[in-house]
């Protein structure tokens, strides 16, 4: 029986490590102890999952080393912030040469860097790629039918996670752009943002959907120009998880546009969060990436100044529709 | 001033004719005089836009003679169903090579043809196109902001009808792929109820965003195959209106599917609306297109399925779902 570390214990980590639990011994490593212990005992993640009961089956711990060391996959489920810092202390412990899933959908901030750039930094000699596609956590654990994409450059890596991972509700496709898989599921989180301003200032469906349209061709334009494929923005990995996070009422960095749109200011939005929204802090981080490949995004441009707290809502979504009197596809 | 027609006073017909009155002496033809009264006397639409006041500029008449014989364009807002007998019947007054636009989202019964097809035969030597894109007719109606697409061949006759429609919260862009823009508004209202029978089984956004993103797919597979561009299927005609229309509570197909979804005969479901869904008859049209290319069409097939009543929603979601073990992009 393989065996599979998750690192990190917040919705979507123990989402995936309950779904590898059936058919790996699988180990959650979380930060604070007291939740390993409720995960051990009585089987619920009260802090993050509220209200679903977790497989038996799934173990916890608060020691990385012991969650890590035995590990045959190690799966990376903290947010970009801390995840240098959580991967140079597993690397300590992990065993050459198993693979590193990333689930995290944030770029460093300073270093811009993508989290299996940080991981392959930290975890060197490391197969790294990621888990991504239009996964809310709560759905895929309530067994709704759902995909989901796992991009590694090494095929025979995917194809042994897309054995582990899949499932009679979920299905595993694997992808071998990295590049482009990873920079869709950060580019979308700062999309869903605007997406959420769109909601929160009162407007229907059609000024949201064509904010979607044109958020999935300038995340496409930064993707293709850092060696990403056409193609993973058009699948689940692109256009899907950017579907699913711009309609979600659940998605956190929804929710931060949704509040914004509504007036409210981004310091007060942000302390009343429990969760991360990867979006605040990687719009500015992807308008660097922008800048330095020389590409147009006037969305994340208008997010990027919202989060910043230089522009309002509004003013940046009036300045998005003034923009569009250009031609569709320039 | 330019003088144009709008043939049709369905919500969308009604639509394009108060945004054209702002700029265009406006005539809107409606098959029954009664509703031609009503614009005339009290400007509102009750049959198909209760609630909403329409510019006092608009005129109505029950004659189509009157309505088209002036006109400089004329926009042809009829279903599909009755599109080439008010086109024959239109053509007999309408002056040479004035401009026609087709809103219709459907193909014609047993031939199979796109509307422009159908208008063409019909309004020999008239250039042809379409209007469309994420347009809810109750939002652009409201003021909201919103962007739609002209595709004509003819380059002049597209910027000609750019001019005309564009306002203050409605942007036109232009698109010489007429096959492309008009495929996707035909093929999206299958799509919608697909995904709205999605919704009505009471999956979630995970689910929805998964087959919106293979419905897109398909789309773009067959217009490619009939001549259309990959572009169009990325941007506001396909994409755009795709979501729009699987978002929008509004929808007309949208709707069916949601009915269906929770368990409704197709036949109760028709029988109970008073406007055309667009999608339920087009579907097997759709389906007869893609065998003729060799484009497969999953989603389109059970669509076709259960509107023809022989299978259940809950029987075609889980044939789609069993399906998608193939590659993503295969």
């Amino acid at each position: 029986m393989p065996r599979v570390a998750v690192v990190g214990a917040g919705s979507w980590g123990t989402t995936v490590a309950a779904l590898a639990s059936a058919a790996a011994d699988t180990v959650l490593w979380a930060r604070r102890s007291e939740l390993a212990d409720e995960i051990n005992a009585v089987h619920t993640n009260s802090s993050y999952l509220p209200g679903f009961d977790l497989p038996v089956a799934l173990r916890a711990t608060a020691d990385l080393a012991e969650a890590v060391g035995a590990a045959d996959v190690v799966v990376m489920g903290v947010p970009s912030h801390g995840f240098r810092e959580i991967a140079a202390a597993a690397a300590r412990d992990v065993r050459p040469g198993v693979p590193v899933v990333s689930l995290a959908k944030g770029l460093e901030q300073g270093t811009q860097m993508r989290m299996t750039e940080v991981a392959a930094a930290e975890l060197v000699g490391h197969p790294v790629g990621v888990l991504t596609g239009p996964n809310l956590a709560t759905e895929i654990l309530a067994g709704q039918p759902a995909a989901s994409v796992v991009a590694f450059v090494d095929q025979a890596v995917a194809t042994e996670l897309q054995e582990l991972l899949s499932g009679p509700t979920l299905r595993i496709y694997t992808n071998p752009d990295v590049v482009g898989c990873e920079l869709a599921g950060v580019v979308k989180n700062v999309i869903a943002i605007a997406a959420g301003m769109c909601d929160g200032m009162g407007f229907g469906d059609n000024s949201k959907a064509t904010l979607i349209t044109r958020g999935l061709a300038e995340m496409a334009r930064l993707g293709i120009a850092m060696g990403g494929e056409a193609a993973t923005f058009a699948g689940l990995a692109g256009m899907g998880d950017l579907i699913a996070t711009c309609a979600s009422a659940r998605s956190r960095n929804n929710s931060v546009g949704r509040a914004l749109g509504q007036g409210q200011a981004i310091g007060d939005i942000v302390a009343a969060m429990n969760m991360v929204a990867e979006g605040v802090k990687s719009s500015p981080s992807v308008l660097e990436l922008a800048n330095r490949h020389a590409v147009e995004m006037p969305i994340v441009e208008q997010v990027a100044a919202v989060c910043s707290g230089t522009t309002d809502a509004r003013t940046a979504l009036a300045r998005l529709m003034s923009r569009a009197s250009k031609s569709e596809f320039h």
